[in-house]
């Protein structure tokens, strides 16, 4: 394991940049936990900075094949974008799924969300709930942005995230008699509806909802009942959250 | 409508501590959407700065009482806690309830919540579920921190936020014969529970999850079925809103 030269911390501290990780088709992972389950997850990793300690404790589980430095606080300071760096950094390569044409039990779908804290929340619940196909608009904030990672919680290791013309997607799955079900301020009262499965649920932008476009392509479109009738609309992860766990209380094949 | 000193300037700034706020008993509401809640909500506000634009556009609409200023936008960066601030930024008195000891139809309870976001989305989804009382224990973070306050989406002007010893208040809505109800990892599976009302639900720490005094005041453990298996937990702000969906689905006091 060697030291990080100057030069080389510059060329790693780059990979800040979110243009950077993608022209080289890789995202950063941060702290204990996360590069615990990177290690885990059977993504290759390119490179990897640790601490002394860190380094130590894991010199036997460290994959062969990767650029391994020890680096100090002031260092892994340098590369991270966290306010308080945890002991190690990574490279990992990503690993792009194909897109299936054709829904498993339940397909999340992301039309145009933005907010990174938000796009990794809804993985982590789609990984809470079994979901494993995620098709998100090519709009749609990238799956390997940072903090999209962080709030994934590892979850980006064990969903397979599409970036695809949403509109041409859901209308193929719709035409194949697929359930097609958006998320809206004025569908069908959600507790009350059957839901079908196998099925693909759209969820939408954080200001505008689901674009109109996509809204064609639906068959049924929800509505989370306002029952306090004051507030205008929910957080887009916890609006996916509730629908998440109304399909699988009512889905029998999952 | 007078311009804002230099003098001034520097005294509103030191609002940006919470210390500050809390001495005032004032919070910092900004931004054109959330200052017309605040306009609306009854609250009664201190100061009011914004652009020139937004004072000339709003000036019928202002309480006679307060203090108003004409703000440039380098003064409004100055007092601002947002990364783009917008047109108007004021002080509003707190408005402390007085704590219920009795719970209405369901009450959320909050155990050692850290995270502003988190608090601020969980008052929001509570708003729009229509519960008005949420009761923290005396450690969760502050419902008139700045990122609390925005993340609430204004739902902090409808919502009665107590804090208090929550171990007591627990035990006496249990003694009294009220469902308490906690998030746990080893509780009863959610979607087969009968959700009974009048009930308190509690939410724990984003970390350590409900405290070990707290567990000892429920009355039922419930948990959110984990269909994956490969996630470890789910974010308190989504866990708290698929339970709160779920006592709103089966409910009949709302």
């Amino acid at each position: 394991m060697a030291e990080l030269s100057k030069n080389l911390l510059k060329n790693l501290a780059a990979y800040r940049l979110p243009k950077c990780c993608d022209e080289k088709e890789v995202f950063v992972v941060e702290g204990v936990k996360l590069c615990d389950e990177a290690l885990r997850s059977g993504f290759r990793i390119r490179t990897i900075c640790g601490t002394n300690e860190w380094m130590v404790a894991h010199q036997t589980s460290l994959p062969p094949d990767c650029e391994k430095y020890t680096v100090t606080a002031d260092q892994l300071d340098r590369l991270s974008l966290m306010r308080s760096p945890n002991k190690v950094w990574m490279l990992v390569e990503r690993n792009m799924p194909k897109i299936l044409n054709i829904p498993g039990s339940l397909v999340l779908a992301l039309d145009g969300l933005q907010d990174p804290g938000n796009m990794g929340t809804i993985l982590r619940t789609a990984d809470w709930y079994g979901i494993r196909q995620v098709v998100c608009s090519n709009d749609t904030v990238s799956c390997y942005n940072a903090k999209v990672v962080q709030a994934s919680m590892g979850a980006i290791f064990r969903t397979a995230v599409h970036y695809c013309h949403l509109e041409t997607y859901l209308h193929d799955c719709a035409s194949r008699g697929y359930a097609v079900y958006g998320a809206m301020l004025d569908g069908e009262p959600l507790y009350s509806s059957r839901l079908l499965q196998p099925a693909v649920l759209v969820i939408g932008n954080e200001g505008r909802g689901v674009s109109e476009g996509v809204a064609a392509s639906l068959t049924h479109r929800l509505t989370i009942p306002n029952i306090g009738g004051t507030c205008e609309s929910l957080n887009a992860a916890v609006a996916a959250a509730i629908l998440m766990s109304e399909f699988q209380r009512n889905g029998d094949c999952f």
